[in-house]
């Protein structure tokens, strides 16, 4: 019987590699630069070196290893397969049969805020549940559902893509994505310090926002915390958005558990407060007592989630 | 090995069963009156009756018999436990444990809308999909969400209560789930009656609906493919709500198709045409060409989705 697994989260600059006991214990953690020349074509020799090296390191045989989970930042399909990956410099490529030749070991890969997800509901935020949201709020806003302790990936590896909830029809500055009035422009730290823009200007109201050169999230969240009035008012707007997308959400898959993370969710637990009181006031009676709570592994919910994936292929 | 299952649709009136053959092959319906006397106490023997008399009728031994589907109007939780049923006068109820005791058979029990989409994935305008939203307009909006072929019952059994996601924040009138602006208050046969009236109200256009004691749904879609210009803003106005809505839905499940049925269905492929151009304006990039269909089994939808359930437990 196995006892071992690996956990690896692919990012654009670093890649997190942890090896794992089965019952969730991090017995060892690396880091590997990510190395995008030619393609990306050394990312995944790099990650398969690493776990040949740690496993003559530790003395592990390979059949007591149950194997390889991969986080990646791009649209994972059900083969196994990732569309593109933009940021390792990927096309289409079938990461769980390349990486399985490389190592000889089971691979299943997620997409990187869906395996954080399904991390924050193995050992983070969400623990003890089976079904979750979960929303991270970043430069965007990522997003992952598991439902019956698994990943929903979606028809086109797009499930969960929650940041891009077309929140405001009367929106009129385009998202990244081309819509207008996706949730990714009110509720990621760059949307937040939109709206810290657009109410400075739209009012003459006194606040410590305006002794900043360039107003940030957490500069909005640090001046709500100080009771100022205008911060109060971007604050709740930002909530109302998010509140109300993740109620609607919540008719869609019904969780036991709504979990933010992200650095925005470093604001703490003033932010799920807000979010929380709002969310109430949308919510479907079967879902308004459906708890928010803070993500609680920060960067190693990648490495964690990726572990659970080959431990529930 | 077994070769057939039974397929239970319980309504309020009436109680839809059928004998199946697993490859989906309907080998005999009939009904029975849904009697709601004594907290409707005779509804799970009466069931058990029929099977049992069937069973005899068929010569069918019950090793042959995989088991027992069953749809029911409420919230089914995992342990196979209804919370409460008003139109069957029930309570918390153990439904499989109590059929299973009834009959000897396996029982899987699910919430009838849900089970309505599980059949239109199996035999219906789903076929071949594993990823699948059905919304059905009728009464009121209900919903079933399908990821990898299961139903999502939710935390608390309200996976796919889509027609309580709240689309209005601005709607001033209450819908019958105490909340002010669910998709059903607008996408509903009753919702779409009330756009007319309003609609009516608010203009002195000419309109065949104002010869209409009290314009219908039906009406409404009937003097629209007769290319009235106030029933096509009415349309217009109910589709940019529910294809809204369902682009948000598609952001969390990222179905492979999207099925509408219901009464308000009937109103054929017009109906599917506004809704999938107002739904490609505000869906996500990766699922703008998720098609949305009819469904096509009509009555016959909540016994075979009860089949599939029993068959894919």
């Amino acid at each position: 019987m196995s006892k071992y697994c690996f956990g690896i989260d692919v990012g654009g600059t670093t890649i997190k590699c942890a090896l794992f006991l089965n019952d969730g214990t991090i017995l060892d953690k690396w880091e590997i630069k990510t190395n995008t020349d030619n393609g990306g074509e050394r990312i995944l020799p790099d990650i398969a070196d690493g776990i040949e090296a740690k496993l003559k390191e530790k003395k592990i045989d390979k059949a007591e290893v149950e194997g390889i989970g991969i986080g990646l930042p791009g649209p994972i399909e059900e083969n196994g397969e990732i569309a593109c990956a933009v940021n390792l410099h990927w096309g289409r490529k079938n990461i769980e049969k390349e990486l399985n030749e490389l190592t000889g070991m089971a691979v299943k890969a997620g997409n990187d805020a869906n395996v954080a997800a399904l991390g924050e509901m193995w050992r983070g935020g969400g623990k003890g549940a089976k079904n979750l949201i979960m929303a991270t709020l970043g430069t965007g806003v990522g997003g992952g559902i598991i439902v019956n302790e698994r990943i929903v990936t979606g028809a086109h590896g797009a499930g969960g893509e929650i940041g891009h909830a077309l929140v405001n029809p009367h929106e009129t500055i385009p998202c990244n994505c081309g819509n207008k009035g996706c949730l990714e422009q009110y509720a990621s730290a760059t949307g937040i310090a939109r709206l810290a823009r657009e109410a400075l200007e739209a009012s003459q109201k006194a606040s410590v926002l305006r002794e900043k050169e360039r107003v940030t999230a957490k500069d909005v969240f640090d001046a709500y915390k100080e009771q100022d009035e205008l911060a109060g008012e971007i604050v709740e707007k930002f909530a109302r958005y998010l509140g109300h997308a993740l109620a609607i959400f919540a008719s869609v898959s019904d969780p036991d558990v709504i979990v933010i993370g992200g650095g925005v969710s470093k604001a703490g637990e003033v932010l799920v407060d807000c979010v929380q009181k709002q969310y109430e006031k949308f919510a479907f009676s079967a879902c308004k007592k459906t708890p928010i709570k803070l993500a609680i592994l920060g960067n190693d919910a990648g490495i964690c989630g990726a572990a659970k994936l080959i431990l529930s292929r």
